[in-house]
């Protein structure tokens, strides 16, 4: 949605297919690598009227986004008027919070593009209409900044599919019920396209990017990697945890939670068929379907002779964790010895000394220790689980790159196997692993 | 301890080195394979006493044995006519609890063995003596037929040092603080050697049983087994669990305190070096010590959609657990997926449904399943975790075996990679392993 060239992009996919009948749309991006996104205009203005500095050289840049791209589109002064009125009353009209405040104005991108696009589609001669998100009773947690759906406006998105013509229906944030604006995390437009769907029970739900598809590992690492045509739900989730980023984590609940399949496909080409997301796979062929890897990870090594005879060894090492607020991912067992393995990002040297005392001393064992320093790299395939021999290529593959594998953790997860390797060997893990499955 | 002519093997061993001073001795065992062991015996005889059934049968079943030996040695007959007081003296002086008779009967065994041994090693112009547990302060908790050790045992037995001659302890049992005969779980008499071992600090303790050596892996599974020279603790109680059966799981316990290595030897060749386990071993040449595996396990698989966001679930899962009194095993664990291991003997079908209940009502999963038929596999090696390939050894010789990996654990224990299997898959899959490190 950057300029004029890429809406016209939008509205020609939109109306190339007459089913294609609810449209999410995002703020206006960059134009160019070193161009600000729209939304993070908005936050830098909202700070300095925060603050009390100078903020309209901002805000008139923002104007200016909108008035060249309405002109490009040949639109008219009209809806540009609208839209400067729009987003200067959003700063003007008071407010009880500054959040309250901030997700006011970080909405006025999706929400002014949504209207921006109505007006071309019925420049050029379609049924088009705006849909404020009040109108249509998206209700969300006034969590601001980070709002989840209320369940009430599945109901009241249902009668969407009584409007007539194409529906434009901004991203990114819904109304809390005493009637403010609340966004939800970053990048979530892709969240109320996966509510509306979910609402509407859609054939579809059509993601449009600015990639092809989902690739069978990072393009950052292996040149022309593989696409992936179809990936199932549980697929995606793992890749996405392990540092695919292609949707946000929480978009695919709605979604999810109905059957609908996503279908992830690239605005600049969109007769690329794209990677279908779906709840299940023919997966006789391809066990593998990606790798994805990453950093930041440690592990807490307990070591105690005969601790798999003491009951509620594990729970109470789970509980001195949860006390301190550190979230676990993988706890890997042996006879006398336990790993907890987190994320480092939850663990500063204060958290890390009281945890390691309380171990030490609560549950007096015979040794303790954090090792820093662990990736981890997660190969995903459904049906992996009942194909004989995946292991055995991995760990070869693996052994040959000359990589030292500190922790398998597999059995739990039907659709994926992790390995903990040195961070510095994550990306080589990644490549000899892609090299075995996909060359 | 079966007859005289085992008796006679014990002797030359003991006198065969000077430095062989203290010497445990267990019960007399079976002299043919559909012989009865003397402690069957006198567990049988307990039970007739208890129920008052006839009990003299059994009780001259018991005596006819010890005469026989007795008499093989050349002992004469008053020894004979001490051991049958002896015996009839612990049945009927009185009891006020039957755990406590059985006990003071159980240990009749071990005790009387004792006698006969230093009796004959006298006879053959040896200074050996008998020494009472009572008399030498080994004290056990009140815990009848399993019971363990009391700390101030450490510092009264360490006056054996000053004996002279050979002393001959009886295997198996000890005394209350009131002065009761208190017995340790069956196979108890390495306790009692290990207990000695670590209290008398000595150079190393000989643990003489009726095979060769600990080997690679079973002899039921693999013709002519590798025999192991050398292995760590660590080592032995990674294989011990799963299901290797040389040493009673508790025996290590005392040594491994004290840091002094145990040597398990032959009786039945006693020029053959054994193996020999002690605190650390140069693992560079053999990264593989041994493979064991054991069935009776399952796995409670549960999956909830985001799981992992949830802070607090692992400890929820294992809390219901504990209050269930059932220890788990392991717990590998997905992104949306968490599996317990468990050991089958600990759920019945009552425990089963209301651990089932809890998870799915209180944890708010989207599934939760049992599944039985879990046996694991487990590779045991110092050093392993430092020798990239092995991981991929193993697993490519399970993919040519046919065999589907269901679970594998590795990264916790620095000395074994843990592999769920099908139970019917387990013996196979020792074999390939073995073949793949060992042939």
């Amino acid at each position: 949605m950057a300029n004029a060239e890429q809406i016209r992009k939008v509205c020609s996919i939109i109306t190339s297919d007459p089913e294609r009948r609810v449209v999410v749309v995002s703020a206006p991006g960059k134009r160019f690598g070193s161009d600000t996104k729209v939304t993070d205009l908005l936050i830098e203005c909202t700070n300095r009227f925060l603050k009390s500095e100078d903020h309209e050289e901002v805000l008139e840049k923002i104007i200016s986004r909108f008035r060249e791209i309405a002109a490009d589109l040949g639109l008219g002064d009209k809806i540009v008027i609208d839209i400067e009125n729009n987003i200067r009353t959003r700063l003007q009209m008071g407010y009880d919070s500054e959040e309250k405040l901030m997700d006011r104005m970080k909405a006025a991108g999706e929400d002014n593009a949504a209207r921006l696009v109505a007006a071309y589609l019925k420049s050029i001669g379609y049924q088009a209409q705006y849909l404020n998100p009040k109108d249509a009773g998206l209700f969300l947690s006034d969590e601001y900044g980070n709002a989840r759906v209320l369940p009430q406006s599945i109901k009241n998105l249902k009668k969407i599919k009584d409007m007539k013509g194409i529906v434009i229906f901004p991203g990114f944030f819904g109304y809390s019920l005493s009637g403010d604006v609340v966004t939800f995390p970053r990048g979530g437009s892709d969240i109320t396209g996966s509510i509306l769907s979910a609402a509407l029970e859609v054939d579809v739900y059509e993601n449009f990017t600015d990639v092809d598809s989902v690739f069978a590992a990072s393009p950052k690492l292996i040149e022309n990697p593989k696409p992936i045509s179809v990936l199932t739900y549980r697929e995606m989730r793992e890749l996405a945890y392990a540092g695919f980023t292609v949707l946000h984590e929480d978009t695919l609940e709605p979604v999810y939670q109905k059957g609908i399949p996503v279908n992830i496909r690239n605005t600049n080409n969109p007769d690329a068929p794209g990677t279908l997301i779906t709840p299940m796979r023919d997966a006789s062929m391809s066990p593998v379907a990606g790798i994805a890897g990453g950093t930041g990870f440690c592990s807490i090594n307990i070591h105690k002779y005969m601790m798999n005879r003491e009951i509620g060894f594990g729970r109470k090492v789970l509980q001195i964790l949860e006390e301190e607020f550190v979230p676990f991912e993988h706890m890997p067992s042996g006879i006398d010895d336990i790993s907890i393995i987190i994320r480092k990002q939850y663990m500063d040297d204060e958290k890390k000394s009281r945890i390691m005392e309380r171990i030490a001393k609560d549950l007096r064992v015979d040794s303790v220790n954090i090792e820093y320093d662990l990736g981890l790299v997660m190969v995903v395939g459904e049906g992996m689980m009942h194909t004989v021999g995946i292991a055995a290529r991995i760990t070869k593959a693996l052994a040959k790159s000359g990589i030292n594998i500190r922790m398998i953790n597999q059995g739990s997860s039907e659709v994926s196997i992790m390995f903990g390797v040195s961070e510095a060997d994550v990306d080589k893990a990644i490549v000899c692993i892609y090299d075995e499955f996909f060359r």
